[in-house]
């Protein structure tokens, strides 16, 4: 019964969403002990955790030069919720590996993610004055310390990544111009022309499920999964990124500035093609929903140690900012 | 006799420069044949090894999307001197390597190289619409596709060097926020004050000593070198590259924007610390003159396999674009 939680909350979840989620709990076994899981929890500790890990990385505020250290921190400390790191730490977890082995590379992704969004909020990109509640990178320390502390997290993640070569070309296959930067430009050319649900498609799988496709498959090889562990949570990523996008398109239609911490209507605001706009938002909703059950599937064969990557899929289809 | 050819050529060549050094020849011993050597045809050589290899490497114009990929091999083949390159594949050579091993980290410290030149010319940094003869990136392309185009260069960089995880913290160390960027920080923040002799040298030790100098021991170490041939070439790099930035500066004060392919005055204009302001034009070619005969010292050991490595030196202190 208890293993069935995943199936059974995620129903329950579509409808009452994380509010309720944060109080679930369900059994999480971990060798032989089993003790209760809540999500909540777990994401806490893995902030803990990498937040810990980021602040021995990121060179201090007074290292010199001063200016482009503090600019890196004061984004990377903004208070992200930590997903991508999750993800990579839990799929370390799922193959049975030791999650500390994992813990540089949720960093890498970590900065490989802050760098795209100071990018992306720059003026002559998305130009946006507000990232999670707080002023952009770039309202606060000017454009040109903007665009070189993104250089610079970029750069650190490749140094973090730097225990083994194959985690440095996941990485840089990922975040490279056939990925999370072909994802940005076809964004950007999507604005203010008619475009097809497959190209949507295509832009999201660049823009989004790429980098949360190399965050999982990190995590996966740190833990040395076996290459058919690394298929199903290859896939397991691409469905649960893919969703997180769908989700973030219905969030920008129905969500205030107040809950999301950032600007609302911009995709409107920049006449992008959005799911929402393509399928409705109750068809979006259905297509979210049936990526995130397959990423249920594939997770089948992993058992309890899948419990976190399972309680992340259900968060990213009921999150509400 | 031939053997001190360097060192004849250096104090001959600081008084007619490149012009003849290009008609110059010298012996190069390779194993146990004795050829003549040029420069000018041997930089020539690795300009069409490694933009056959760039060539490869680089996604092709039709590879969605292709503003970016048009954008990246737009400034990659803007016709660069491949400088860098050069210096990874002579000291490969000088330390008895194989220079096929380090064709890819010959093209990742040009990619470097590439991506910090687009992003210095954005209108937020050094706002230059000319570079190489030829608008700059963001003139042709926009200001998104330059940051991205910069974005993906570098993340290209790290796939290419991810042979071997040595090689990839080297380059991320050069290229990071204690290096490469701490260069353009403190370039930034030293407009418009006064700055002294030890700041300005710091900076330039950032800015261009630090990639030339991993440029160098990436084909050391492509090469196998030893502990000891790294520690000299390590010196060598330092030297030169001080002595790169030095000589920059005086063309920008003493050359025309017909001979360097881009605006001059630019430091002046930006009421910047250079060299010639705080030494004097003559003053500086002492000092770089000083560090190009250290760097010859750095290579006595290594005999005739550094034949390259010293002309380039040469080159550097004479060149006049």
């Amino acid at each position: 019964m208890l293993a069935h939680w995943p199936v059974a909350g995620r129903s329950l979840l579509g409808r009452i969403g994380l509010t309720f989620l944060e109080k679930c709990w369900s059994a999480h076994t971990i060798g032989r002990t089993v003790k209760s899981f809540s999500l909540s929890e777990y994401l806490a500790r893995v902030t803990r955790q990498v937040d810990a890990a980021l602040d021995r990385y990121l060179p201090s505020e007074e290292t010199p030069p001063a200016t482009i250290h503090k600019s890196m921190r004061y984004s990377v400390f903004a208070g992200g919720k930590r997903l991508r790191p999750a993800l990579c730490l839990a799929a370390c977890e799922a193959v049975g590996g030791r999650v500390r082995d994992a813990i540089p590379l949720a960093c890498a992704v970590e900065c490989i993610h802050t760098y795209s969004l100071i990018h992306d909020d720059l003026p002559c990109m998305d130009d946006d004055d507000f990232r999670r509640g707080k002023p952009t990178n770039h309202k606060v320390f000017g454009e040109a310390i903007a665009v070189l502390a993104g250089d610079a997290l970029l750069t650190l993640a490749f140094e973090l990544a730097a225990r083994d070569a194959r985690y440095v070309r996941e990485l840089a296959v990922a975040a490279g111009s056939r990925g999370l930067i072909a994802g940005q430009v076809q964004d950007l050319q999507n604005e203010n022309r008619a475009v097809t649900l497959e190209e949507v498609k295509a832009t999201h799988l660049n823009k989004t499920a790429a980098l949360i496709t190399a965050s999982v498959r990190l995590g996966a090889l740190a833990g040395n999964a076996t290459a058919a562990q690394l298929r199903r949570l290859t896939r397991y990523g691409r469905d649960i990124g893919l969703a997180f996008q769908v989700v973030d398109d219905i969030l920008d239609v129905t969500s205030t500035k107040e809950v999301m911490g950032k600007s609302v209507g911009a995709d409107a605001k920049h006449h992008k093609s959005t799911y929402p706009k393509l399928l409705g938002v109750e068809g979006s909703r259905q297509y979210a929903q049936s990526l995130i059950t397959d990423a249920h599937k594939q997770l089948e064969p992993f058992g309890a140690r899948a419990t976190p990557l399972r309680a992340i899929a259900d968060f990213i289809l009921n999150r509400t900012h």
